[in-house]
C-alpha cells in the first residue's frame, strides 16, 4: 500500500480537483452520528466516468483505499475513511441524463439529489419515489439500499433501480441491468451492488423506476392513548389490503420533541400519520377503511391534510423528527437503532423495547416505518458518562437480538456501516462468509471501503470461508 | 472428475433413491422445447437438507456435476445434465411448511408446485400471485425468477422470494434473508441466488410473500383490427397507471389455433385478456378506464367474465397457449423466444417481428405478458429441412438484437439455460465477466450445472475474466 505515490497520481490527473485541506478531509471523515471522525488521505471530485475508471485504476495500481462519498447522511458511518485513502466525492456528476416518460424511467449521474430529480421532473406528472428523509444522493442511497416514508407503497432502492453503471475495482466499466421492466439474463448484479456500500465498486449512473403522479392524495395524523392501539392498527389496516402510500408512528417522546423544536402543538401521546395515493374515489375509500380501523383502537383527534402545504408541513415534522430528538437533549449524542420485524410481531417488539428503555437510565423516542415493521429509537446518552453509553450499547444490542429471534433484521434501511457490523455474524451465520468470497472475488485487494460489509480477511481466515493467502 | 465413484457414496447414502433406470434418465435429460436429449448419470430424491448437503460433498470430492430438477418445465434447456452427473429431484421436498398468515408468508420446500401451494391456502383468504402458466415447483421458479401473466402487478420471482435456504456447491447450508418486508443488511443474496439457475447452489427452502385474496376480480377479452391498436391500447393504460392484474397479448395465429385446439369461436384477430384485482368500485373503476382506451384504438366483441368459470376458462385458453401453438404444426419442433422491451418500444418491436416473420419461410404465432413490455413467438420448423431451420435461428437471433438496441434484455422470463447462453456477451458485455468470477468463488470446482449461464472456463481465460489456473 502506497497512498502518497497514488495521491501524486491523483493529483496530475485531477489538478485542483483532488484537494487534501483540513476542513475538507474533516468533513467528508465525519458522519451524522456517533462515530468518531476518520478523514480520508484526500478527497477527489470526479467529473465523467472514465475518470472514476482512471482513479480507480491508480488507487488499485498502489493498494489504496477508496470511498464513495454522496451527501454524507449516512447514519452507519459507510463514508467515513477508517483506513484513509481517497474519499470519492460525486457532486460534479449531478446531471439528469434522460428522462423517458413514456416508459416511466429516468438515467441520472450519482450526485443527484432525490429532491433535485424531483424538482426536475415536475412538469412530467412523474416523481421518483424512495424517500428516506434526508436530501440524499441517488448514488448514496443505491449504495445502502435506502428507503424510508414510502417504502410501503413504494419499494425500497432494491425495487426501484432498474440498472446501473459501475466501476469495478480494478477500474473496468460495467453496466447492469436494462430499461426492461424485467429480465432473466443471468445473475441480478443490479442488485448486487444496491445496498453493497461501496464495497464493490463506485456507481458511476443509475437507470430508476419512476410513477405517475397520484390523481389524488390525502393524509392524516391521529392520536391514540397507548402505543399498542396505533401499532394495532397498523397491522390491521396492512391485513386489509388498504394500500397506504405512507404509514408512520411516533411515540409521546417524538411529539413532545417536535412540539418544542417546531412549536407545534401536538397532544404528546403515541401517533400515526398516514396517507393515501390513488383516484379520488380510490383514496377516499382506503381513508374510510383506515378511519374505521382507526376508530376502533381508540384514534382521536384525527386531522386530515387534504391541502398539499397541509400534506408538506405534515411530512417535513416527520422528516425533522431525527433532529427535533437530538436537540431535546442538547450536548448529547445517538445511537439510532434500525430493527425490522415480520409485521405481526411489531407490537411487542415496540412494546419490549420501549420497556427496556423504561428500565434503563438514558431516554429514547421511537418512531418508524411501520407500515414495512421497521421502526427507530434514538437512543440519547451522555458521553461522558460510561454507564449511559454502556446502557445504549446494552440497548441497541438487545433490540437486535429480539429483532433476529423474530425473524427480523438488525437494519431495516439504515445499512452497515461500521455500526451494525457487530450483529452480521449473528443474523447471516455462514452466509456472511459467502459475501466474504463475493467482496474477494470483486475486490481481490480490499481497496473498496475497506473494513466495512465483511469480516477483516484475518477474522475470516479464522472463520473458514476465504482460503489462507 | 470421478462420476462412478460419486454415484457409488449416493446410492450408499441413498439406497433406492438414487435411480439409473433408463426411463429416469431420459425424463430428467429431456426439455419442453427445441433440445438434443442429455440425460444425468443418475437421478437423486432426497427427502431433506442435510441429505442435499451430503450429496453435495460427495460430489463436490470427486467433481461430480450436480443438476437441479423442479417440474421439467423450463425452456431453454436449464436442467439438461450436459455434462452427465446427477440430476437431484426435488419432489419428495414437497411440504408446505408454515403459513404465517398475519405477515402473509409462507415458507416452504423446493418441490411444492405453484397449483400445490394455492390449494393448500384456499382457507387462508391469501395466494401466491406469481403464475407463469405452468405447474412449475417453486424452488425451480426461483431459480429461473419466472413471473408469467401476473408480474405486470405483482411482479416476478425476484419481488416474492423473501429469503432462501441453499446448499452450496461444497455442501455448506446458509440462509438468505428473513421474514422482514425489507432490511439492508449486506449483500442481497436472496437476489444473486434468484434466477442463478443451479449454478451457485441448491435451495432447499423458500421463504415467500403471499397476498390477499382481491374482494373483486373483473376480467375481459377484445378484439382489434390490427396488431399495433391492441398494443398502444395496452402502452396507454400502463401510462395511465391504471392497476391491471394482467394483460395479454394473443395474435390472429395465436386465436386461430386456440379455435383448432378447444373447439373455441374467438375472431381469429389479435385479442387483448386482461384481468383487474380490487375493491369492487375500484375493479368498475378501472376496467371503465381500460374499455375506453380500448374503445378508442378500435377494440370490438368486449367479453367481461365476471364468475370464477369464466376467467378460469379464460386463462386456460391462455395458458394452453403453447401447447395450441404446438399442436398447430403436428411433427414440427419450435424455438421460443422471450425478449422484453421498454414499454415505449413495443409496437414498433412486435410490429417489426411481424413483418420478420411474414418475410421468412416459416410461421411465428406471437403472445405476451404485453404489460411489462415481455412477448414470446413460437417460431415453428420442420427440423428436417435445413432452410426452416435455419429461419428460426435467424429470427430468433435478429429478434434479440432488436431487443438489445431498444434497451432491452434477451429474455424476459424464461431464462438462459443454454438457448440463450450465446446471447450474454452481448447483453452483458463485461459484467458478463463478472458473473463468471461470482460463479468461480461460490463454486471453484465448477460442479453445479456446468456449461450453464456462465463462458465455460477456457472461454473465460480468453476474455480475461478469470485468472489463468
Amino acid at each position: 500500500m502506497n497512498i502518497a505515490k497514488a495521491l501524486a497520481e491523483l493529483e496530475t490527473l485531477l489538478g485542483q480537483r483532488l484537494t487534501r485541506s483540513k476542513p475538507d478531509l474533516e468533513q467528508h471523515g465525519g458522519s451524522e452520528t456517533h462515530f468518531p471522525l476518520a478523514p480520508p488521505d484526500a478527497v477527489a471530485y470526479p467529473e465523467t466516468k472514465d475518470e472514476v475508471a482512471r482513479i480507480l485504476s491508480i488507487c488499485a495500481a498502489h493498494g489504496c483505499p477508496v470511498i464513495g462519498w454522496g451527501a454524507g447522511t449516512s447514519l452507519e458511518g459507510q463514508a467515513q475513511a477508517f483506513s484513509g485513502g481517497v474519499c470519492v466525492d460525486f457532486r460534479l456528476m449531478n446531471r439528469v441524463l434522460h428522462v423517458n416518460s413514456d416508459d416511466m424511467d429516468v438515467v441520472v449521474q450519482p450526485g443527484v439529489t432525490r429532491e433535485d430529480l424531483n424538482t426536475q421532473l415536475r412538469a412530467t406528472g412523474l416523481f421518483f419515489p424512495v424517500d428516506p428523509g434526508a436530501n440524499a444522493t441517488l448514488g448514496g442511497m443505491a449504495a445502502t439500499r435506502a428507503s424510508g416514508t414510502t417504502a410501503v407503497r413504494y419499494g425500497t432502492m432494491r425495487d426501484n433501480v432498474l440498472a446501473l453503471e459501475v466501476v469495478l475495482s480494478d477500474g473496468r466499466i460495467i453496466r447492469t441491468g436494462t430499461r426492461a421492466r424485467k429480465t432473466s439474463a443471468g445473475y441480478d448484479l443490479t442488485a448486487l451492488f444496491v445496498g453493497s456500500e461501496g464495497t464493490l465498486g463506485l456507481i458511476t449512473e443509475l437507470t430508476l423506476r419512476l410513477r405517475g403522479q397520484p390523481e389524488a392524495v390525502t393524509a392524516a395524523v391521529c392520536a391514540f392513548d397507548q402505543i399498542g392501539d396505533a401499532v394495532q392498527t397498523v397491522i390491521e389496516t396492512i391485513q386489509m389490503g388498504i394500500g397506504m402510500a405512507r404509514i408512520e408512528f411516533v411515540d409521546a417522546a417524538t411529539a413532545a420533541a417536535f412540539n418544542a423544536y417546531k412549536g407545534s402543538d401536538l397532544p404528546e401521546c403515541p401517533h400515526l400519520m398516514v396517507e393515501f395515493h390513488g383516484s379520488e374515489s380510490g383514496v377516499r375509500e382506503q381513508a374510510e377503511t383506515f378511519g374505521e380501523i382507526a376508530a376502533e383502537h381508540g384514534a382521536r383527534g384525527f386531522e386530515w391534510a387534504e391541502r398539499p402545504e397541509a400534506r408538506t408541513a405534515l411530512w417535513t415534522m416527520r422528516h425533522h423528527a431525527h433532529w427535533a430528538i437530538l436537540a431535546s437533549r442538547p450536548g448529547e449524542r445517538a445511537v439510532v437503532t434500525d430493527i425490522c420485524v415480520p409485521i405481526s410481531r411489531l407490537a411487542e417488539a415496540v412494546e419490549a423495547t420501549r420497556a427496556d428503555i423504561a428500565a434503563s437510565p438514558i431516554s429514547g423516542p421511537i418512531l418508524g416505518h411501520v407500515g414495512d415493521g421497521n421502526f427507530h429509537c434514538i437512543l440519547l446518552f451522555d458521553e461522558s458518562d460510561l454507564v449511559q453509553v454502556d446502557a445504549a450499547k446494552t440497548l441497541a444490542a438487545r433490540m437486535v437480538e429480539r429483532a433476529l429471534d423474530m425473524g427480523g433484521t438488525a437494519t431495516g434501511e439504515h445499512g452497515i456501516g461500521i455500526g451494525k457490523l457487530d450483529y452480521m455474524q449473528a443474523e447471516h451465520g455462514a452466509a456472511w462468509s459467502v459475501m466474504s468470497a463475493l467482496k474477494s472475488a470483486l475486490d481481490p485487494a480490499g481497496i473498496m471501503n475497506p473494513g466495512k460489509m465483511v469480516p477483516a480477511p484475518a477474522d475470516a481466515i479464522e472463520a473458514g470461508s476465504l482460503p489462507a493467502k
